[in-house]
């Protein structure tokens, strides 16, 4: 389908007053998606980064004031350091210098970076001012924008500091995916791919025959392709949106994609890249546990996200080692969440070094 | 009555799991109190600042050794100054350095500027970790310790960055309080009356006929004083956590006080002073709208709050200038608690510049 055939926005059912939309609309549309979500003309603030601003800035712009709105448009570096007290602190400078109250809207225009800086700071200007996230990445459009973790980096680890804070709305529009680096494509089509297998077997089945069409951003199919995984993103954080339960699924490929990023060094892969890869490892573990498990099916799907060779200098001991010292807090246990089937997850803590080792051993094809 | 015949805690009644209880208890019962908030021996962070610390640092470590905690105190500067993204800094580093996890209570032993700047720190560590309060001054025993107000100060202003987190515990022990320099015990005692004049018409009139004793710090009204006050303030925001309706009755004598703080400049008088003096604005300002409130008798008891004089440079007009710039934000409209009698009072904005300028020269006796 196309992105104006879905009518329906996906609804994140919360407590209290927490209950928001995904809206999928064209771009133009915003001023309506605000207004539906209660927020009116006034002063808003839009944060963005110097990617994005160059496809982007001047649209928003136009589009807010033409109805009315009086936006003051905060640039940042685009990439991971941004997430950082620095840049938090130009957020507050800026937005308290400006005279924001409490009902002015801070909006976040780019990717997870962006969006989990701009939500903690939304979270705590004021004691909490409306967020709006307008995700322009397929992993945010998919994932990070839904479900309100908002946060910024410490100096010991990534996202040590920040807040559940929900956004007032999540504003969609897939078309903004085609001016996306191929890469950050197909990093972000890891966490759909991730989703469908932890939770919707259609989906995944979807996916498989779709292959494809969504390498090749059909417009016919990536509207599908994010309304389907966002919407599982959606399911599970409307059922446990302070991460005490359920939420952990969504970790299905990380505790191996964490230890690969970290053994390797930061950057070497995209987070999408690592957890594609851990999804691999996590199979084959999958598989010893559950003879019936079809993992070829999903591995066939996976290996179509290209991504760079692994460096032949990297042993599976330095990896086992960083997925130890990757427990970041002294209570962490080392689990793992593994598949009974296509579209069924579970969590387990109840596996051997040797399990972790073989599993490693096929991810990286050290046989 | 003493310290040790208060048996039933203060309960503040919120939804979901953010109820909690304000204990009245001796320090070295620290311990017993944590176990009954749910919090298990473990490591602790503990905040304080150098003037508290000399007083109860190694009591503090000791008592929770005692009990089998591992405590790490990190001591800060006095003064409102510490409540800044320095600051704040230096506790997430000492935290996450140390490896709490998510269970790891964070413990403000202190006034109102370490308990509102340990609770921020509390609730953005991982996403939020155990915060207990162990309030030190009087200010903090009836009021800021209560409610879940933290935060930082910005140079645009105070508290503009904060949230609202609730603590899993209050610990008071009164007799903390002895060791507090007299400005801050009357600073205090300006809030404690506030309380139960803004709702408690029998609280006022008990502290009317017992000035002389709680003055005087006597053991045997101390505990009354506190309990009473920090009950209202229970009462308060268990109706309106999140400061949307009720809750702004505690703002009484602070649009005047705010604006002499400002006029004069901070540090002159204390915040209890401040709003000790604008109280007496308010009951004049009252009493013009209710002719049947017997404000001379508030102003009686006021008047014992003895502070330095006003300043003979001090002007109406520079009060009321600060009062109009101390609307931080756009849509701030100036507004004013008042009084309908003793122990009953409600919001208005419908008061002209003459009111205003009465009300002023009454609490600067500038006839």
């Amino acid at each position: 389908m196309l992105l104006q055939d879905i009518e329906q926005p996906i609804r994140i059912e919360l407590s209290q007053d927490r209950s928001y939309d995904v809206v999928f609309s064209a771009f133009d549309k915003l001023p309506e998606g605000l207004r539906n979500a209660n927020l009116r003309p006034g002063k808003c603030l839009v944060i963005t980064d110097t990617n994005v601003a160059g496809h982007y800035r001047s649209r928003i712009d136009s589009v807010l004031k033409d109805d009315g709105w009086d936006p003051l448009i905060l640039t940042l570096p685009a990439g991971e350091t941004t997430k950082s007290p620095k840049h938090l602190q130009a957020i507050y400078d800026a937005a308290l210098a400006w005279k924001i109250d409490r009902q002015t809207p801070v909006l976040a225009l780019g990717g997870g970076v962006i969006g989990d800086l701009t939500g903690f700071a939304a979270a705590t200007l004021l004691r909490g001012v409306p967020f709006v996230q307008i995700p322009t990445s397929l992993i945010a459009q998919v994932d990070s924008a839904i479900g309100g973790k908002t946060g910024i980096n410490h100096e010991e680890g990534k996202n040590l500091v920040g807040v559940f804070y929900q956004p007032k709305l999540v504003f969609t529009d897939t078309t903004l995916l085609y001016t996306l680096p191929r890469r950050e494509w197909l990093s972000g089509l890891a966490e759909a791919i991730k989703h469908a297998l932890i939770l919707d077997e259609a989906f995944f089945a979807w996916i498989e025959s779709e292959m494809s069409r969504i390498l090749a951003r059909d417009p016919e199919v990536v509207p599908d392709l994010v309304y389907r995984a966002a919407a599982i993103k959606a399911k599970i954080v409307s059922e446990d949106e302070l991460e005490r339960g359920r939420r952990v699924l969504l970790n299905f490929g990380h505790t191996f994609g964490h230890a690969l990023e970290r053994a390797l060094g930061y950057g070497t892969y995209t987070h999408g890249e690592a957890v594609a890869l851990g999804m691999k490892a996590a199979l084959h573990m999958s598989r010893r546990f559950n003879r019936h498990l079809k993992q070829s099916r999903a591995e066939k799907v996976l290996e179509r996200i290209t991504m760079p060779p692994i460096p032949s200098s990297l042993g599976i001991p330095a990896v086992r080692e960083a997925m130890s010292s990757d427990k970041k807090r002294e209570s962490d246990r080392l689990y793992f969440v593994l598949l009974s089937k296509l579209g069924d997850a579970y969590v387990t803590d109840d596996v051997t070094p040797s399990d972790i080792d073989a599993a490693l051993a096929h991810a990286l094809g050290r046989p």
